[in-house]
C-alpha cells in the first residue's frame, strides 16, 4: 500500500533505516543505524520530522537502546533521551508511554529489544492503517476532476503511512479524481516546497508549488475545488491548531464558498481540551 | 523632507546616484553614473525597482543621454531602450512620454541635456510632493498607538518621495500615532524582508518582518489594529491591483472586522479602466 519506490522510515534486518529530510528534494540520503541515539540526534535535526513519524522513530529508538542486554537503567535512560528531542510533540510521548507500559507489563525475563521492536513494529503498523481508512473515507470529497490546495506536509514524510491530507489526495489521485494539487511552499520552513513536492512528484501526481500567499487569488478565480490540511491538535469542540497559515486558508474558503477540509486520525483529538479560544496560540500546536 | 541618512535615488553633479537594491539590506552599494545605458541596466537587474522609482530613473537617463550633444537619432533611441526595459510598467512609458512631449515642443536649439534634466527634475519633485500630500492626508486613519501591517515596499526605494503606504505610516509614526509595524515578507520576491525592513529600520521605526501566511492569526488575535498597502493600478470602480497576497489581506479585515487602505497617487488610477473583473490577472498589474 506504501508507495514501493521510496519509504520515509523503516525497520529491518536489525536497524532503521530513514530518508534525511534535511536534504530533501535535492538528496535522497538514507541513514541506516542500530543506534537509538543517532536516531534522538536525527529527531533533534528534522531529518525526521512530522508527529507520527517522530513517534514511530522513537519507538523503534527505545527498543533498539536495549539490544546488547536489557537492564532498568539503560531502558529509562533511552526513554529520557529520546523524549526531550521534541519536548513540544504529544505524539512522542504518547508512543514513548506506550512503550514503557508495554515493557513494564512484560515478565522481567521477556523485557529485550526483539519483544519491543514488535510492539514499535504494532505502533507503526497502526498509523499505517489509520492513515490507510482516513483515505479510504476522505475520497468522498473529491467529485471529478477535483483541484485541490493543501498546506504543509502531511504524507509519508510525516506519518508511518500514506499520509492523512496526503493520503487522501494520494487515493483520490489513484481514484482519478484529483487532477492537480496546488501545495503552499509553507513559511518559514517550506515544508511544502521541499518535502510535499517530493511526495506529489513521486506519486506522479500533477501538482504546482505557490508562494502561500498566492492561495488567495487561485481560490478567488474558481482555480481551486477544496482546500485540505492535516492537524496538529484539534479540541473536542472542533477547534483545530494546524501550520501557520491554516487559518487564513479557512477564511479563504469560506469568502469564496469552496469547502475546507482537515484530515486527521483520532489519535488527534484532544478530548481534554474543549476549545482553543482561551489556550495561547503558543501552547495550541504541539508538534 | 527625504530621510537624511540615506536616499533610493538623486541627480547631483551631472550624475544619477542610486542604491543598487538588489544587494539590500545587507550591503549599501550606491552607484554613480552619467550613463543612460548604465541606468537601463540597473532597471533591468532590479537595482533601481517601484514604479514610480523606474519612471524618474528613466526620465533622468533620457536626458543624460544627450549629454555630448543632441541629436534626434540619439534621443529617440534612448527612448526606446529605456522603454524596453520593463514593458509592463506604466510609470515608466508615462515618464518617458512626458519627457518626449517636453522635448519636442523646445525649440530646436534649446533640446540639450541641461534643460531635459530639469523637466526629468520635475517629475522628481512632483512625486515627492505627491508623496507628502498622500502621507499630510493619509495619517488621519491612525488613532494613538496603532500597530499597522503592510505588504511589499512602497517606501523611498520605491518612489521618489517618502512612499505611499510607508509614507503614510512614517508620518504616523513621527506624529507619535504608530508603535509597531507588522511587514509582510513578501513572497516571491521578499520585497518585505530585504526593502521594506531597511526603510523602517532607517526610520527607527518599531517592526517585525513576518511570514505573509502570519497575517492571518495576528489580524485574527486583535494585534493588528489596520492594514495599509500601496496599488500598481486602480480602476475607476475602485477595483485595485498589487502585489501578490494582497487581496487576502482585504478579505482577512474583513472577516475580522479591521480597515484596510490602499494609499496611492491619483497617478495610479486608471479612468480607462472600468473594474478588474473582466481584465486577466496577469494583465491587472503593470509595476
Amino acid at each position: 500500500m506504501r508507495s514501493d519506490n521510496w519509504f520515509s522510515l523503516k525497520y529491518s534486518n536489525g536497524e532503521v533505516v530513514f530518508l534525511d529530510q534535511t536534504k530533501l528534494p535535492a538528496i535522497e540520503d538514507y541513514i541506516h543505524t542500530q543506534s537509538h541515539l543517532r536516531i534522538a540526534d536525527a529527531i533533534k535535526r528534522l531529518e525526521i520530522r512530522g508527529a507520527p513519524l517522530i513517534g514511530i522513530a522513537a519507538a523503534y529508538a527505545l527498543a533498539l537502546s536495549v539490544k546488547e542486554g536489557y537492564s532498568d537503567e539503560l531502558f529509562y535512560d533511552s526513554y529520557l533521551t529520546l523524549a526531550s528531542t521534541r519536548p513540544t510533540a504529544v505524539n512522542l510521548f504518547n508512543c514513548l508511554n506506550r512503550m514503557k507500559s508495554f515493557c513494564e507489563n512484560l515478565p522481567v525475563d521477556e523485557r529485550n529489544c526483539q519483544n519491543l521492536i514488535t510492539e514499535a513494529s504494532a505502533i507503526h503498523k497502526e498509523d499505517e492503517l489509520a492513515c490507510e481508512t482516513l483515505a479510504t473515507n476522505g475520497i468522498k470529497i473529491f467529485k471529478s476532476g477535483s483541484r485541490v490546495l493543501t498546506h504543509c506536509n502531511t504524507g509519508q514524510l510525516a506519518t508511518g503511512g500514506i499520509g492523512t491530507a496526503f493520503g487522501v489526495i494520494l487515493r483520490g489521485f489513484e481514484s482519478g479524481l484529483v487532477d492537480m494539487v496546488f501545495a503552499d511552499e509553507t513559511r518559514p520552513l517550506f515544508q511544502g516546497l521541499r518535502l510535499t513536492s517530493y511526495e506529489l512528484s513521486k506519486s506522479n501526481i500533477p501538482f504546482k508549488v505557490i508562494p502561500d500567499s498566492a492561495a488567495g487569488v487561485l481560490i478567488r478565480d474558481g482555480k481551486v475545488d477544496l482546500v485540505i490540511t492535516g492537524a496538529d491538535r484539534i479540541a473536542s469542540n472542533g477547534d483545530s491548531a494546524n501550520k501557520l497559515g491554516t487559518s487564513t486558508l479557512s477564511v479563504l474558503c469560506k469568502e469564496y464558498g469552496i469547502p475546507f477540509y482537515i484530515a486527521a486520525p483520532s489519535s488527534t483529538i484532544d478530548l481534554k481540551a474543549g476549545g482553543f479560544i482561551d489556550i495561547p496560540i503558543e501552547e495550541r500546536s504541539r508538534t
